[in-house]
């Protein structure tokens, strides 16, 4: 592989004319035989990520545990390419055919979208997932991790390309830049001649950098500042279970709940149940003062709390008097993730669904379902938070486009 | 009205909220209601309009054509805006929906993108197209026309945002920016703010600034360096109806024809023909040497005439000797608008459909049909060139997005 990334690039458009027209019994076969050759060569995976392990001395636990990977995690990806192997692929779906007033027969069919370059951090898994969601749609792929886990992805990424080698494809479907540095990223994210759309994945600060600096099409992903409101009529055990789960369950995560909103004639008989509850799971509560005023052991919030995405065990908790102040106060904050009202109420159900402006709206249901998994899409390339193209869990069909193929008989145009 | 960017930002918000909840007997009322007011005021448009050519007597013929409004134009809008309201409301459909494995019933319900923004140049009557496409998809729009037209745009929109405030609806809905400087379309492409798409409508500078300048989401339209192949088997008079329609019906606009390729095996018997009626219709064509030694009138082509549009009565030609090469010659140069192949060979017409990489590909038909009337969609905002979000004529549909609606009864993740 080289680092010069024109010649990156043109190898992947180059690639993605063969990836394009390559039928689907032939991807699949090619996404088990990943499979295989992942679980073959564990121990080669292991060695190469024990030389970023060693390298990540000065990393926090949190982040040398997403680093991490074990027998165990390479066979859980194993499982995860035969689970795309196993996902019907969506190119060549016809969205929508009709015929025009001239008699055109006009079909709306879904093509790959071409080179696809993903920018993300830690978690090495992402090269193969991010690589099989690609394959499986027809496109390439250009990968650049961090390079804290360079080892590991370039480790899984050979082993990938030697199986499209000996499968007689075009090895460039799937690229791993080796420079790690920003000034390369950089280039990646002004490489218009070649990337269709970037997607970045990792923190707030990635995604901002990506979203400020790319002249390419970017889906901007994963920043989730999720609330749940606690409507009068919440059932208290359940908003107890639901808020203790969307907080604690896997509190780094961009679908864990950050805030708390509950109504004033819910909060003086719920909130010291659910305070008590998240208090008991380590949670440190942070609320406005009439919150305060009915559980003394809340701190007091600043103002920067309603716009903060923790990823930790903080939850920020106001009290308002009615929905329609909630539904105000989450689409100002809201970074357009997930957000879930707990409530016996059918109009304000209805209500709370049709005014929050959200990618995924919850009524009764923990945020933490926001994933492409847990929606049943088999994988997930990411969950946008953008309102163009794709919003919410990406799976394979937002990883495609369409095109309109037209059948005629020599009309010309009046 | 005020120019303050920040505010009309914050007004479109505002309004786009009251918008999303309008139910579809509203809007259609309101838009017969601009029709009805566009017709009653044809003399104050008129007028309007008067005082902006009076200013563009400098202009080339083709731009005075553009920016005049005679009272047939006006009527024509004003069919236009009822033939939007006749038209289905995308918003509430729902595009899929399903059950989760725990039991969380998922619907991906259409809703209003939000805020959006137009930079278009000289014809007035995309002022009252955008409007009652975005107000008919519950989408608050920013128009910012050129300042040829800053008269008539400004009494149109003046019309429709009068019915608005009759009607009691937020006016901000359909707001026009009166400062028509660079200065301020440049804030306009930076207002990450309010601004959810932009959508840029004119000639290929227009677009290129918007492209490499916004930092909110665009959607790309228009340039258009459309091909015409003719196959081996094209029927002679078939070609020649369909590249003349595609080349000289309307030559200004993106979907003409601009450039011919043709089959060695058919150029000798079917070129010199084609070239007779392009000529007798006032088409210069331009061509390689292969062309040129087929039909002696055949200027010359520079090497950047394969990648020029045109929009005017000049063609360009190119023998090649297979379908493959046509192909990729196609898809180097290419704007990947819309593409034609004339044939009778039922494979060659597949292989093209399947490897053309542009939004419309054709057989036997002219490229003049990219368009979202001609397709059926009752109007059209715009065609996008770009993979993402909406590819090809962009009808209501295409200016709405999804989020996703999840009912469930205290599930938490496991």
């Amino acid at each position: 592989m080289t680092d010069d990334l024109t010649q990156i690039g043109a190898n992947a458009k180059q690639a993605a004319f063969q990836l394009a027209n390559l039928d689907t019994e032939t991807k699949n076969r090619v996404l088990n035989t990943f499979a295989d050759e992942l679980l073959r060569n564990t121990n080669k995976i292991v060695a190469a990520n024990q030389a970023d392990l060693k390298n990540a001395t000065d990393l926090p636990a949190k982040f040398v545990d997403r680093l991490t990977l074990t027998t165990e995690r390479i066979a859980d990806m194993a499982a995860g390419l035969r689970q795309v192997a196993g996902l019907a692929d969506p190119i060549g779906n016809v969205d929508t055919g009709f015929t025009n007033k001239a008699g055109l027969m006009i079909e709306q069919r879904r093509v790959p979208i071409g080179v696809i370059a993903m920018i993300f951090e830690a978690r090495p898994n992402v090269s193969v997932d991010a690589s099989a969601l690609t394959f499986k749609s027809g496109n390439a792929v250009i990968l650049r991790g961090g390079k804290e886990a360079i080892n590991s992805n370039t480790a899984l990424v050979n082993i990938l390309r030697s199986v499209l080698k000996v499968n007689q494809l075009n090895e460039n479907a799937i690229q791993i830049i080796q420079d790690t540095s920003h000034e390369m990223a950089n280039q990646l994210m002004h490489l218009n001649q070649y990337v269709d759309v970037l997607i970045p994945r990792g923190g707030a600060g990635l995604i901002k950098t990506v979203v400020q600096n790319a002249t390419v099409p970017v889906i901007e992903t994963g920043a989730g500042n999720c609330h749940i409101y606690v409507d009068q009529t919440a059932d208290a055990q359940m908003a107890t279970n639901i808020i203790v789960n969307a907080k604690v369950q896997r509190p780094s995560v961009c679908n864990a709940a950050e805030k708390l909103i509950i109504n004033a004639n819910a909060a003086e008989k719920l909130l010291p149940k659910i305070a008590q509850a998240l208090a008991d799971n380590g949670v440190e509560l942070r609320g406005d003062d009439r919150s305060q005023q009915i559980v003394n052991s809340i701190l007091p919030a600043a103002d920067e709390d309603w716009s903060t995405e923790y990823n930790d065990l903080i939850m920020a908790v106001k009290v308002v008097d009615t929905l329609d102040e909630a539904i105000n106060h989450i689409n100002q904050y809201s970074t357009g993730h997930s957000e879930a009202i707990i409530t016996n109420d059918y109009a304000n159900a209805k209500k709370f669904q049709q005014l929050i402006d959200s990618a995924c709206v919850y009524v009764n249901a923990s945020t933490r379902f926001t994933d492409g998994f847990e929606f049943g899409f088999g994988a997930e390339i990411g969950i946008s938070t953008q309102k163009l193209h794709a919003r919410g869990p990406m799976g394979l069909n937002e990883i495609t486009t369409t095109k309109y193929v037209i059948s005629g008989n020599g009309q010309i145009r009046q």
